[in-house]
């Protein structure tokens, strides 16, 4: 990995990004054409036929006496003592027809807001890995100021959507870090940012930060929803008692819960793929029927994580050819249900290599093909999610962006189609000087964030750095370049006075379920 | 880069092998999925009527009179004085219209034949740079003994379908280099090979040599053809005198020709995608109308290359998001045209970085999607052509077995569905120990050539090499297991026997054009 060599300083790492073209505006972004589909129909049908009898006749756990009573009013067969809860189809039919195919998520700046369904794409930075890398500091435990220098980096990305990209704060307490979560998201970026769901109290102080922040109440909040929140199930068939809390608490509040079963074929699910995805079938709309149970009409989507385990190690596989055919039939099967889709962009690598970029282009390609709506840890994700990378943010953002690119509709005006300039170019001459070369070359072509492109003698004299290496002085140059959003001055002081108040009864009296 | 530390010897590489999974067998490979399209018929109609104006308006320069001859006589509108062609629409549809949709190339060992068009894809290595590179050695200029490693690790690896991975022998005499080439792909593989066309006498030799190397005449190998070639049309608008010479003599032959116009948009071709693709279009339909002038039926590919410059350098660019749309509208095309396609796998990178994966991931998806049927430069092309990279060619093997694997059908058996296995796994339990699993764990998923899936402290403890590294040693202990297939004896003393005899007779004479 070459220690050492090849750093680039912030300064230096500045300089290269004044001479880079800007990345471009922040912009929604749809993907036009049709969903790639591998599962057809009649292969939909007999995976869904399974999922059906998995919570006809298996049913799943609820470890949360509050969800089970809920579940029995609406219907579901529940058995108190082993919490077992089994779902006729034509309940889960009734209940998921409730949710809406589409909903925006409303940031604090209202240019930020972004719809979730449909053909829109909406890429979310990465969540949750207790480790955070670099190639100046290595691999090491996250701390807060990482989770604000990458909360800062992806506000200044313009090809993902919301604010975030995180690490754990381990330098933190874990009661109050919540608190540190929400903070940071809100004064560091004005885009939509999400919740952790565990327990109902990190939900409510989440919801009342939101509610600061954008100037409103929780009924402004329910009319126009903007926080989400990813719902693991612990596959297989259970779902835990504090993510139940969390996700009744976001439901209720009518903001966006994204369902997610956490099957690896081999381990938490059956080894062959099919099986595995009639599980997250059954797993995932077994828990958005709840959803529509706690309120109609919440937002709400449905999660694929399907992977394989390599059967040597034990250990997780991501963006393997299983990951893409799982993505693929998600999608399938979340159209076939008008829901929303989730994937996400992985990988197993230790490091920002060939590796690492072969399995999230895998992830991506397939995500965008599929019509993910929700593609999460869509920048930063390493190692199975064991650490987040500033490098690997700039490589997938880098990737983003090329996907992004050739979304765009072609052109097939007459001056695209440049017959004139064809005609003016005699045969074996070239186009560089052409009228019609020179009135458009500055904007004609996507620009690529870490692409060399200069001849080989030139790259290795300059050092012969690998695109990771350029991703170690972009990442800083953006840092350099952040600035931090407006926000309200009342608000930001009313944030403060909410997170020091609820600090210190956290701190006082704990942090209840 | 790392100079010289990681390095694995060729013989830790073979034992690290040999706790490898095999690859697999050699086995051909269908896309079973809809193409992908992105201009639709509308789109296609537009560009196609611009290639049309191109080719009854202004014409292409043939720049060679036996070929203006055929021209003429075919009723093509030839200028003498110019050497420019005009082809009327009526007379590009009737000559298209003689093309195969798809035929066979037929190999020395038929198990090897490949099938050229429909939903078959067939993966070409790369062919044509001058230099070469591993991580021992670094990048220098191609040798005869690089070329023969480099056809040897092809030969072992099963996801490619035909003989080649090659680099100029810069070593060897330039007029008799042809002989050289032809003499390693019959003698080291006994797959489909391709011959250069630089001339009527390199492909006459080629012929002889495959007709030696088959037990046959050439009677025999226009009844089966089983050479390929590449014609790029020297863009805009005008094909070379050599390179017409050989395409005359192939497709005399009833050999391949694969006609591929070099438009890189902004400097062969319109700064602007749709009309380097009119050109491309235009230049690519004018001469496969003149090789079934040249002999009705002959085997020809469309072959799609369109790619950008790099406005800031004025290099090429690859992988880039205008890659991919032409690689997709190029698919459209082709298959409007009855025509198999050829499409590549492409990167500007200088080093086997991440964007050098980036950018061939892109390129491979494109491929797949839009049905390219003959992938050409599948496998360790480097820096835009100018260096073929053992570690490339790894790491390309590698990415084409996860296209290949997620292409397989989805099992959607009963036992593939695994209700029963579920059934008997309890909710928050596991699957590692279920018979369900263990019958089927061995084979259950793809296994990738270069993946590290081991946790962080097992991979930073064994030396924290990158994918690019674990390359380096698997190159080494393929090319260690590398056997060389059976060759009739008195095939081979022919062989011998008409390459010396040509090698005096070019060193007495030179090389005919």
């Amino acid at each position: 990995m070459g220690a050492g060599r090849g750093r680039i300083s912030a300064e230096r790492g500045a300089r290269l990004h004044e001479r880079q073209v800007a990345q471009g505006a922040w912009s929604r972004c749809r993907n036009p054409y049709p969903p790639f589909a591998v599962a057809g129909e009649e292969g939909l049908a007999r995976i869904e036929a399974t999922a059906f009898r998995i919570l006809e006749e298996l049913g799943l756990e609820f470890q949360n006496d509050r969800a089970l009573d809920i579940l029995a009013l609406n219907g579901a067969e529940v058995d108190r003592d082993t919490r077992m809860v089994r779902f006729g189809r034509d309940l889960v039919r009734a209940m998921v027809s409730r949710a809406p195919a589409t909903f925006t998520l409303h940031a604090r700046n209202p240019a930020r807001d972004v719809e979730i369904g449909g053909d829109a794409i909406v890429f979310v930075p990465v969540a949750g890995p207790p480790n955070v890398s670099d190639l100046d500091r290595g691999r090491r435990p996250g701390t807060a100021r990482d989770l604000a220098d990458l909360v800062r980096l992806h506000h200044t990305l313009a090809m993902v959507h919301t604010a975030g990209g995180t690490v754990e704060p381990l330098d933190l307490p874990v009661e109050t870090r919540h608190l540190d979560f929400c903070r940071a998201f809100v004064t560091l970026s004005d885009r939509v940012w999400g919740a952790r769901a565990i327990g109902r109290a990190r939900v409510e102080d989440a919801l009342d930060i939101l509610a600061i922040a954008r100037g409103t109440d929780r009924d402004g909040l329910a009319a126009r929803p903007g926080l989400y929140t990813v719902i693991n199930v612990n596959s297989p068939r259970r779902v835990d008692r504090e993510l139940l809390n969390g996700l009744m608490a976001l439901s209720e509040a009518n903001q966006a819960v994204i369902v997610t079963p956490f099957t690896l074929a081999g381990a938490m699910s059956p080894v062959t793929l099919s099986g595995a995805l009639a599980q997250q079938t059954a797993e995932a709309l077994g828990v958005i029927a709840f959803t529509q149970m706690v309120r109609p009409g919440a937002p709400v989507v449905f999660g694929g994580f399907t992977s394989n385990v390599d059967m040597h190690s034990g250990a997780p596989a991501f963006g393997t050819p299983e990951y893409v055919r799982a993505v693929f039939v998600g999608g399938e099967m979340a159209r076939r249900w008008r829901l929303p889709y989730r994937t996400s962009n992985v990988t197993a690598s230790n490091a920002v290599d060939a590796q690492a970029v072969m399995e999230s282009a895998m992830s991506l390609w397939a995500s965008v093909l599929s019509h993910g709506n929700f593609i999460y840890h869509a920048t930063g994700w390493l190692e199975g999610g064991l650490t987040t990378s500033f490098e690997k943010v700039m490589v997938d953002a880098d990737m983003i962006s090329s996907m992004r690119a050739w979304l765009d509709p072609l052109d097939l005006s007459d001056e695209a189609l440049a017959f004139e300039a064809i005609a003016a170019t005699p045969p074996g001459g070239h186009f560089f000087g052409a009228l019609h070369t020179l009135a458009r070359f500055k904007t004609a072509f996507h620009r690529p964030l870490l692409a060399d492109m200069r001849p080989f003698d030139a790259w290795h004299a300059d050092g012969a750095r690998s695109a990771t290496e350029r991703a170690n002085a972009r990442w800083k140059a953006q840092l350099a370049a952040y600035e931090q959003p407006f926000l309200e001055p009342d608000r930001g002081e009313a944030l403060e006075a909410f997170v020091a108040r609820r600090r210190a009864e956290i701190d006082a009296r704990g942090l209840p379920g």
